[in-house]
C-alpha cells in the first residue's frame, strides 16, 4: 500500500546555515540577509539561519548576530540556529531567536571527530543548554547526527538511538531531527526508525533531514511521510557537502523535495515559483553550479511546444487500413 | 505502511542503447562490445543491446549486427534490442536476438513528434511486427513513452494507457515497459498507475522505465516495488538524456539502483562491484563526466578511517560529572 499520506508538510531550510557552512569562500553578510529575506517570503514553515558556534571554528558564519538581526522577520516563520554551548545559547537568546537547535551524534566515534568529546559529554553539555533556554523560555529542538550509519562505525543501532532520544524526552525538548548526515540511509531502514520514533514518543516533533548523497533523498523522504513524518530539513540547491564523500551530492535540495510534495498531493505552503527565483541566484552567490533538479529541468508541469512539422503531420491524410 | 516487498527484482540496462544514441561522439564498436561483456558478467538480467533503426536515423547505434554478434552471449542474460518495424526485426533475427523491443508513446503529440505518425498507425505498423516476431517464437516487449505524462500536452489520462495496453495484451506480447520518458512521474502516480496495471492485466510482465529529471527516480522506483513491480529499465552511470530539458540527469542510474534495491532487502543478483567497476570505465568511453552518486560516493557500506585525533580524545579521562 501506497498509504494515505498527512496533507501538510513543513520545510525548514538550511542553505544559509549547513549549506553555507561548507562554502570555501565567505559569503557577503548582505547576501545571506537578502536571500533568508527571499525564503521568508517563499512559505517556508522555518529557516536554520545560522550557527552561533566560535567564529574560529566556522568563520564562514562568524556573523551570525549581524544576520539574525539583519533579516525581515517574516511572521508565521520560524527563525533557528545552531547553538553548541550556552555561550552560543545567550548569543541566540540576545538576538530574540523564536528557536535553538542542539546537535549530537548517535555515534561515539563521530561524536569524537566532530565535537570532540564523548557523547555522555556532549549530552551533559546540551543538558544544560536546555535547561538555560527553558528558563528564557525557549523552544529546543536537537539534531541527532548517524542515525542511519555511521561512516566511520558503520551501522548504528537504532536501540541506540531510542535510548538517546528517550534521555532527551526527559528534559523541555520541542522535537528531534534524525539526520542521514552522510547519505547512508534506505528507504526501508527510514521507515522502520521513523515510525518507531514517532510511536514511542509522541509529544516530541519529529524532523527527518536527509542528504542526497546516494541519490535516495527523495525516497527516503517518500518512506519517511509514510511513517507519517510532517517535518523535513532541506538546503536551497542541494547546497551542503558530506566531508565523508568529496564531490558527492549535498543535502536533500529544498526545492526538489517541495516540488515532489506537491506532486503527490502533500501542501508545503511554499511558493515554488518564488523559491526557484531564489535558487537561481545561488550559483552566483555561492560562484559555482549548484546540484539543483528543479533549476536545471524545470517543474513537471513545464511545457514545450510542438515541432513545427506536427502540424503538418497532423494534416496529413493518413491511411491505417 | 511501507509494505511486503519482493524477495527478487530484474533489472534491465539499457545504456549501450539508450545511453549511447544519445552521445555525440561515436562510441567504437569494440568498446561498445567489451562494456556490453562487462555487464553480462556482473549479473544483469537482461541487457538492450542495441537498436535496430535506420544508421541514418541513428549513426550512433550504425553498428548493431556487429555488435549483436559480437558480444559473449552469458547463460541466462536477455539480449533484447529496440526495433522499430519489420524490417528492423528481420535484422534483430539475423543476430538470432532474445527479446525484441518496440515503442510508441501514450501521447499524440510525442508519438507524432518521436514517431512521425499517429498512434493508430505506430499501433498497426506494431500490431504486424509481433505477428512476424510470433511466427518466429521470438517474444515482445513494447515500451510505452510518456505514460506518466507529455512534455508538449501535460497530463496523459491513464485511461488512455489502460486503453493501448488493453490493445497490445490482445496480441502475442509479453511484456510491457510504463516510461516516464522525461521524468514527470512522481510516487504516488507511480503506484497508482503501476498497481492497475498489474490487476489488470496480470499475464504481462510490466517494466518500469524511470528518468532522473526531476530527481524522483528512485523514489518512483521505490512506489513501482510497494506496488508490486519486479522489473526495471536502468542505464549505466545514468547516461540518456531528456532532450526537453537540456543538462537535466538522464535515465536512472543502474549502479543508484541496484545499491538502493539492496540496502532495502531485495535482490537483483547483481555483483555490485563488478557493475560499479563497469560505471568507473564509462567517462572514459564517453568522454565527460557521468550522474551517477555511487560512482562519487561508493556505497552505503563504504568504511572511513577515524582521524588520527580521536584515539587520543578516547584514551583521556573525561569527567561527565
Amino acid at each position: 500500500m501506497f498509504g494515505s499520506l498527512p496533507t501538510r508538510l513543513y520545510i525548514n531550510d538550511v542553505v544559509t546555515r549547513d549549506g553555507f557552512q561548507n562554502e570555501r569562500s565567505f559569503i557577503p553578510t548582505d547576501e545571506k540577509i537578502s536571500l533568508i529575506n527571499d525564503l521568508s517570503r517563499s512559505g517556508l514553515a522555518k529557516i536554520e539561519v545560522t550557527s552561533f558556534t566560535s567564529p574560529k571554528a566556522i568563520p564562514a558564519l562568524a556573523d551570525a548576530e549581524t544576520v539574525m538581526k539583519g533579516i525581515d522577520r517574516e511572521p508565521g516563520v520560524i527563525y533557528t540556529a545552531l547553538v553548541p554551548n550556552i555561550r552560543g545559547a545567550e548569543r541566540a537568546l540576545s538576538c530574540n531567536i523564536d528557536e535553538i537547535n542542539l546537535v549530537m551524534s548517535m555515534s561515539e566515534t563521530h561524536n569524537l571527530s566532530n565535537l570532540r568529546m564523548p557523547r555522555e559529554n556532549s549530552f551533559a553539555q546540551l543538558a544544560e543548554v536546555i535547561r538555560m533556554a527553558d528558563l528564557h523560555h525557549l523552544p529546543v529542538n536537537v539534531s541527532l547526527s548517524t542515525v542511519f550509519g555511521c561512516p566511520m562505525e558503520g551501522q548504528v543501532e537504532p536501540a541506540e538511538v531510542y535510548r538517546w532520544i528517550e534521555r532527551f524526552s526527559a528534559l523541555p525538548v520541542r522535537g528531534v531531527t534524525l539526520c542521514d548526515t552522510t547519505g547512508m540511509a534506505n528507504p526501508a531502514q527510514v521507515f522502520q526508525i521513523s515510525e518507531t520514533v514517532r510511536r514511542q514518543f509522541p509529544h516530541l516533533e519529529v524532523t527527518l533531514h536527509f542528504h542526497n548523497t546516494r541519490g535516495m533523498a527523495l525516497a527516503n523522504a517518500i518512506a519517511a511521510v509514510q511513517a507519517g513524518v510532517i517535518s523535513f530539513d532541506a538546503s536551497l540547491g542541494g547546497l551542503g557537502g558530506c566531508p565523508y564523500a568529496p564531490g558527492a551530492t549535498g543535502n536533500v535540495c529544498t526545492e526538489d523535495l517541495v516540488h515532489m510534495f506537491h506532486a503527490i498531493g502533500c501542501e508545503t505552503g511554499v511558493d515554488l515559483a518564488r523559491l526557484l527565483a531564489a535558487t537561481a541566484r545561488l550559483p552566483e552567490i555561492v560562484n559555482h553550479d549548484v546540484p539543483s533538479h528543479l533549476l536545471k529541468a524545470g517543474p513537471a508541469d513545464r511545457r514545450y511546444a510542438e515541432p513545427t512539422f506536427v502540424a503538418e503531420l497532423r494534416a496529413r491524410n493518413w491511411d491505417t487500413a
